[in-house]
């Protein structure tokens, strides 16, 4: 497995993805799985990915040959578009691998969100399924989650608002989901890779890659574990005087 | 699904469980899933169970029938010899059940968590899978959960130890666990069931059921979201000068 998250808040947008790909235990490799598509104050498109590598590279190469031709992702009017763009990607790549997978008893798996804005119009974040159909974040859901997404979602339900948390502190979010699954389940690993998107900017000023022994994200995982433990420890003693669990069936 | 847990600390044991049960999205209701077998002065067991309720309803009728006469989980010399008893039961339960259900292309699916202490031994916590097999916590995994459990497991990563977390703490974890699930899952629900065992007392003193709008529960799960949000904002920020994401593939 392995995770990636994308996060829209009403100033901006934040994608963040680990890098184990893995196919069983015993062959565990890494692999960057953001992608980034930029004409600088035109357009600005990341994407992340989930699922079956070899699917989702294929994916990415053809996106970025249409690409580097003007064509594709670099010519779409709308973002819309765009994500219509990958969606028929997918489908290509289907048509190649999808039987052959399925005789081999594997699945056709690969999820991919897409954020950032096209000139002219609102920023987007959108999750594209393994058909090629798209769902987009509103308001009302402002975040996306793909792949292992259990173990980071509460956080992420506690504490982003679209209309109230700046999108710097929507990174950290991202950080701690990313962080949360990694120590829970061994199949999501560093690297991670951060974005952070500003509205309006049409460039990637924000990007960091982090290592697993990077020392700003050891701070981060430390310092938060500390946070965690201090947090529960000021919390109300249980109190046991309310009503009690019968006792038998 | 739903959600249970235990966690055994050096000074004693704390089980949880929710009370959600459904048989498919249209038909909701509760249940109390956690069960005691006690004797005073003797002996306290006290399981919790996620799964299919028809068979963990015919397990806690079979193991209560016992009990009450003074056998199975009334007379087990050990507690291994009770967590079998359990296993008993479900097989017992399978012979009956097994072979319809997977004949209406159901999975015979029922697990249990068996905490407590029988006088002259240690205090256990055992889960008990569906083919009846056991499995024990020890000091390297202080916890173990059935049923919907990744929600709930990345606060229990970093925060419990077997050496150090006190039981009282180790009651707030699991409620905690638990609100984190119910916040990001719509098919585990309250109220929750909690029950605190101190080593060698022999019996049980805290227990305590919070129904969803309890107002105990509410301050736990506001106070727990206000200090999260803290947290997080008096995390430093993202530093974004270190090493950055490649552009490309």
């Amino acid at each position: 497995m392995s995770y990636c998250l994308g996060i829209k808040t009403s100033d901006g947008i934040v994608l963040a993805s680990d890098s184990r790909t893995s196919a069983g235990a015993d062959q565990v490799n890494t692999c960057q799985k953001m992608h980034s598509f930029v004409i600088p104050g035109e357009r600005v498109l990341v994407a992340v990915t989930t699922g079956n590598l070899s699917l989702s590279q294929s994916v990415f190469t053809l996106l970025r040959q249409d690409f580097d031709q003007g064509r594709g992702l670099a010519a779409a009017p709308t973002f819309y578009d765009a994500v219509r763009e990958v969606g028929e990607k997918i489908r290509r790549v289907a048509e190649l691998d999808q039987e052959a997978l399925e005789k081999a008893k594997l699945r056709f798996n690969v999820h991919f969100i897409l954020g950032g804005q096209i000139k002219g119009s609102e920023p987007e974040l959108y999750l594209i399924y393994p058909v090629g159909n798209p769902i987009r974040s509103t308001p009302d859901s402002p975040f996306l989650q793909i792949g292992e997404s259990k173990y980071g979602k509460p956080i992420l339900d506690r504490g982003i608002s679209y209309e109230t948390t700046p999108i710097e502190q929507a990174a950290k979010y991202a950080l701690l989901s990313l962080d949360s699954t990694m120590r829970s389940n061994a199949t999501v690993g560093p690297p991670v890779d951060l974005m952070l998107y500003r509205n309006d900017t049409l460039e990637v000023t924000h990007r960091r890659r982090f290592q697993g022994h990077d020392s700003d994200w050891m701070e981060l995982h430390m310092r938060w574990e500390q946070a965690l433990r201090k947090a529960i420890h000021e919390l109300p003693e249980v109190n046991y005087d309310g009503p009690a669990v019968s006792r038998n069936l």
